[in-house]
């Protein structure tokens, strides 16, 4: 089956979680916004009154079903892809995991928008200093090093233990983001995580990844994504 | 099987939505955290450095499962309750609703807590004066404006169609806790939404929910919640 995954096509965003896991498995998918009229296409069905319109890019058209929330895509393609474990409480847990990466994900975005996604940066930028501090002083430390104590726990490999889930592929990508759009602090950091810097690494060199990440389908990060480099933030 | 429930025992905040769903199940459960020494066990099993230790509550202990992330919950008892359609296209709609709640969850958190969930609301009055604004300017009206559509698109009973699903109970409190939190900028809104009012009273008047409600099982709404009434961001 041809996957069709909807989602803005200038940014990484939410949509790069469903698009590492698309590239990992190699699975047969296009990227509908970057081409042609895509754009008009996924707007078009945003705004259907009929149906299941989702909220809010990333979606995904999976023969009949069309599948929104970049956890629930991942939920449905996890399943079908070897990206998750097959029982029913291996499954849940990975999904829980992926969760609490969609809250982090949050917080990432609120550190330059605090006082809300409609207004720009530039309007925010005194709360937005207030709010990254805040961000690197408790948030970080408690995720990043519950993810860190569960891969240690759980032998040093991958989060869930020696095979990859759809979960470390996103903890890639949060590595990734966070040294992107604050390099000196991330560099500080990852002194507290070795295991997760590891994790980056092992995925970073799986071949289907590395050849994405090589390819034009893998856009620049930017300063309209969830992860943005201003320096006011970094230091 | 009788379930355990953990969350703070003082606040509806997100355990609401399960707590919810196992009332209007008549599922046998306990309130863990709410009795004798019930704290120090959510404690330490949130501690624990092996297994599948939850990064947050709630979770929900059921047989050897240990579930979090309050969605994933709901995923777990709507199959087991007749709280979610059988299908998986229907199971993947009423879960990708429910991540669409819990991402408003979060920004109604976010009203009063725009500079971050570790410091006071008594620090950051002003960017939570702000935020409000603008969360009732473009926000409420995205999120409410698009439940209240698929509600109508789908005959006004409930989101889904004509059976109820655990994101109508969730509506449910979404419609309470604005009335609580925001009772004169909701009171102007409500001519909006129609058919989530009358979701709302249709909910209520549930004989399992309407029992609940009248118990002390239900805890009030307070100020340590999800939804808070501070005047200053009423009006």
């Amino acid at each position: 089956m041809r996957y069709q995954l909807y989602y803005w096509p200038m940014i990484q965003g939410r949509g790069e979680y469903v698009r590492l896991a698309l590239e990992d498995a190699g699975a047969d998918y296009t990227d509908v916004a970057r081409a042609g009229n895509g754009m008009a296409a996924m707007m078009k069905m945003m705004e259907a009154k009929k149906g299941t319109p989702p909220f809010a890019p990333p979606f995904l058209k999976a023969g009949a079903l069309v599948i929104g929330q970049t956890a629930n895509i991942l939920l449905y393609l996890g399943a079908r892809h070897g990206l998750a474990p097959k029982t029913e409480g291996g499954r849940l847990w990975v999904h829980q995991l992926q969760l609490t990466i969609a809250d982090f994900v949050l917080e990432i975005h609120d550190t330059h928008h605090p006082l809300g996604p409609s207004l720009y940066y530039e309007d925010q930028r005194a709360p937005a200093k207030k709010r990254t501090e805040e961000f690197w002083k408790e948030r970080v430390p408690k995720y990043l090093g519950y993810f860190e104590d569960l891969v240690q726990a759980n032998g040093g490999t991958y989060v869930t233990g020696r095979r990859l889930t759809y979960a470390d592929l996103s903890l890639f990508q949060i590595a990734e983001g966070l040294r992107y759009a604050f390099p000196k602090r991330m560099k500080a950091f990852e002194k507290n995580i070795p295991g997760l810097v590891a994790l980056r690494d092992r995925v970073a060199a799986r071949p289907n990844i590395k050849a994405y990440l090589a390819s034009d389908r893998r856009i620049p990060f930017n300063e309209e994504g969830i992860f943005r480099r201003y320096k006011a933030l970094d230091l």
